[in-house]
């Protein structure tokens, strides 16, 4: 029924927001429950005691596993049911889902497909967010729109002129169209601009007094994970902008997890790198990126909102929609392969591990 | 899917809504976006921009259209996009619906169907509210019930003596059968009340210290528009009671406009004239009216979600049904008609210029 | 579509919240309007007026029947039609529905399959709520939940040592499964702990400074009555614990009735015995039994929660669920009784009186 790309590490928590308490959370229409065991390791399972589906998120951490407030069942990190209250023997068959889950760069990654593809040398590498030398800062944002409406809106920053005029905007994103080149895992967009206005953010990150030399250089890894290296320099040095002394660099991160078709879980993480170290700069960053995304999340939430009311409206493409058009092509094929490859399991002759 | 009358005029705004922002409203299951450009005219479109389906009320009004806040697509009035940020071409099919929009007395009218058909002299005089003549006062309810649930209300005044009991009502309502006479775009209803007590209303309004002979001159004007004169002058004069010296005349218009097959804008004015003159009394009709149709908002809603959790109840009919009965009957042919024209359209062999 | 056990008893009401005003209540999926004549006699009605479906519960009460607010229509408690403002005759369609209706220990019993079939011998004695022997106390909870789930909840103590760890519970009831025995209108589970620690709600209640001796003697009067005589004395005594002098005493009732398929309305009653009176104490129970059953609630919508965004998911057994499957069992065995009936009748070849 739903449709979601399975094989893949998405974002399920802020690591520092998984402490002493269990949390739920809805990932790909799933209800996970996301602890950390006494010692540190984190730990996903299906939320969903087994024995009469309470949540377990509503349990207590124990040192061996998490134990349902209802009845009292214990569940190690592995799923399996390590303790039935009144009960001497415990079934084969007790046990909830397991989601391989990796704590990597601050970031609790997990894994909702087939867990022995698990291989967390795809998660993408984020690691700016806790290299020392990289004042950083995060975000969250819960959006009442399906992920493919915000990786639309990341993927042309034609918006910024318009949504955007009072932070990141300026007038010339709409004419400079980026250079877009496709690999096996997404795309790359390149953009520069020259001799321009800086936008508010970047003058004051940068503290620039008059126009700059601005960069992006985007990566798309599918199927929502977006990296956007930009930044801006004084005008007219010499050699490739953001090769340059003296400029603002920001190595921004739009984590996008599906909470369920229509709802998605918005992460962001954003390291810069400032001419002028200043502590206070990237708290200006901050309620910077707050405020604009902010304004992204209406305009988004709007658009799905007249999409759910009019489902047979068909948009129509203008030459801005290149880089989208080739992420939503790129995801719709994998959602395929994906799909053929579960058909051609169930149709296998023989019984595996995997068909529980 | 839904079924509304579509070729007629249904009020879209109060004409004084509708200035310097744009105005999203939906109107028979549509949203629209109503605006006014800078030169005061007004303009009804498609809420929703062609290209990703952005809301055009979120955008700004410049001299000669709308412009679309996401990646700033302007449209003209007529719903042709005249302008596509970073892109020199503009594509014939790019645009939005437009609707046609007529303000007058005070109300913008908008036209639902075909706007070829749009014929302006159809529009239902209400000119007593713009005549300074006439004190008026108006309002807006929004209702959680469908259109025609609000219209047996208002043709059946037996319910004046059990729901406005303190404001309009007086106990001879349910004897006080109308004389009903159909016409071609309606139905007309009379009713007189002789040496009667005035309902709270009527002596407030025309400070009469005793017994009144009361008339009403009713109008329901298919699909949705209500119009009652209505009147009370003292007890026992000359001739026919609405053309006496000293009595209190209201020219009440109900204008209901479905917003969803269970939702209505009822828009509401009441130009009055007051034997003494005092300028406080229209405050007070106002005042009035609001609760008398606050009573009424209360009893169809709850029996809208009646209907809504018991959809196999069926009415059983009364004789002071027939009004009501008479403009269900005419509307439910008119939509059959309708209905009719348009199959009849897409039966046509030849493409005409209707079907884009 | 839906399925309830119809030809029995619910709780409709507490006896005293329904006096000069009628109550609007769902049950098993129908609205029914309760209300008291002037002359104290109680009555239900279907909360539908049969002329435009208006809620009679927005309507008046007269001494021989409730006045519909919106077109003044009067109905007996028999649900005839007994006045039509403006019209002489009534024809002997016009009416609603009318079900029996018993008030006994200070609650409203309602019936809601056939009249005929009522039977007031059949309803649960809970004499002790209105014996001034017996201190009591009463409480309403609605539910978002369906009432098995409640059921099951009242039909497994093992639940008592993780949900009420605070209030009712202690760690012996995993343990201490009960003697269960099926009877023709239901089952009785039987309890014996010795010498435990008492709950802090039987310490409070029976003042115990030590160990104490706890019974349970249950009924589960189908399909969703649940009697739970309790109690605590001393430990170590001559003979059962519950014939003893000195124990605590609780009759506790739970009274479930469905308002739709996914929530319930739950009547509590809990008259007690105390050895040492004091008239402080009851409250103490109160609160006691509201905070035990404010966390019950928590975990069972949570658990309704969870089946609703995984219907395909399905419990798995273990020992201590022998009691609520009995239940479950013989509920649906009912259900299907009853369908049966049903489907028997409306094939018969003879029209009865029943079939209107």
């Amino acid at each position: 029924m739903t449709a979601f790309v399975k094989n893949t590490w998405y974002v399920a928590a802020m690591a520092e927001e998984c402490c002493d308490t269990p949390i739920s959370r809805m990932i790909l229409g799933e209800r996970v429950v996301l602890f950390r065991l006494p010692d540190g390791r984190g730990a996903a399972l299906e939320d969903r005691c087994c024995h009469r589906l309470a949540p377990l998120s509503m349990g207590d951490i124990e040192p061996d596993g998490i134990r349902c407030r209802y009845h009292g069942m214990k569940f190690a990190p592995s799923g399996r049911c390590i303790e039935i209250p009144g009960q001497d023997e415990i079934g084969p068959q007790m046990g909830v889902r397991h989601y391989p889950l990796v704590e990597r760069h601050g970031l609790l990654w997990i894994w909702m497909g087939e867990p022995e593809r698990a291989d967390d040398s795809l998660i993408v590498d984020c690691h700016w967010h806790t290299d020392p030398d990289w004042p950083t800062t995060q975000g969250y944002i819960h959006y009442q729109a399906r992920f493919q409406l915000i990786a639309d809106n990341l993927l042309d920053f034609s918006h910024l002129t318009y949504v955007h005029r009072t932070t990141l905007g300026n007038s010339g994103f709409p004419d400079a169209r980026p250079q877009i080149e496709p690999f096996e895992r997404g795309i790359r967009l390149t953009r520069e601009m020259r001799d321009i206005e800086p936008s508010p953010l970047h003058r004051m990150a940068g503290r620039f007094e008059g126009r700059v030399d601005f960069w992006n250089r985007q990566v798309w890894w599918l199927p929502s994970v977006f990296e956007n290296w930009a930044g801006s320099v004084a005008a007219g040095g010499e050699g490739p902008a953001h090769e340059r002394e003296g400029g603002f660099h920001l190595r921004h991160f739009s984590l996008l997890t599906p909470e369920t078709e229509d709802t998605t879980h918005y992460f962001w993480i954003q390291p810069c790198r400032f001419p002028v170290p200043d502590p206070d700069l990237i708290h200006q960053v901050k309620r910077g990126i707050d405020t604009a995304f902010e304004e992204d999340r209406l305009i988004i939430e709007a658009q799905q909102r007249v999409m759910k009311e009019s489902p047979l409206a068909r948009p129509m493409g203008i030459q801005a929609d290149k880089a989208l058009n080739m992420v939503r092509f790129m995801n719709e094929r994998w959602l395929r392969r994906e799909a053929a490859e579960r058909k051609a399991a169930s149709d296998s002759p023989l019984p595996t591990g995997e068909r529980a």
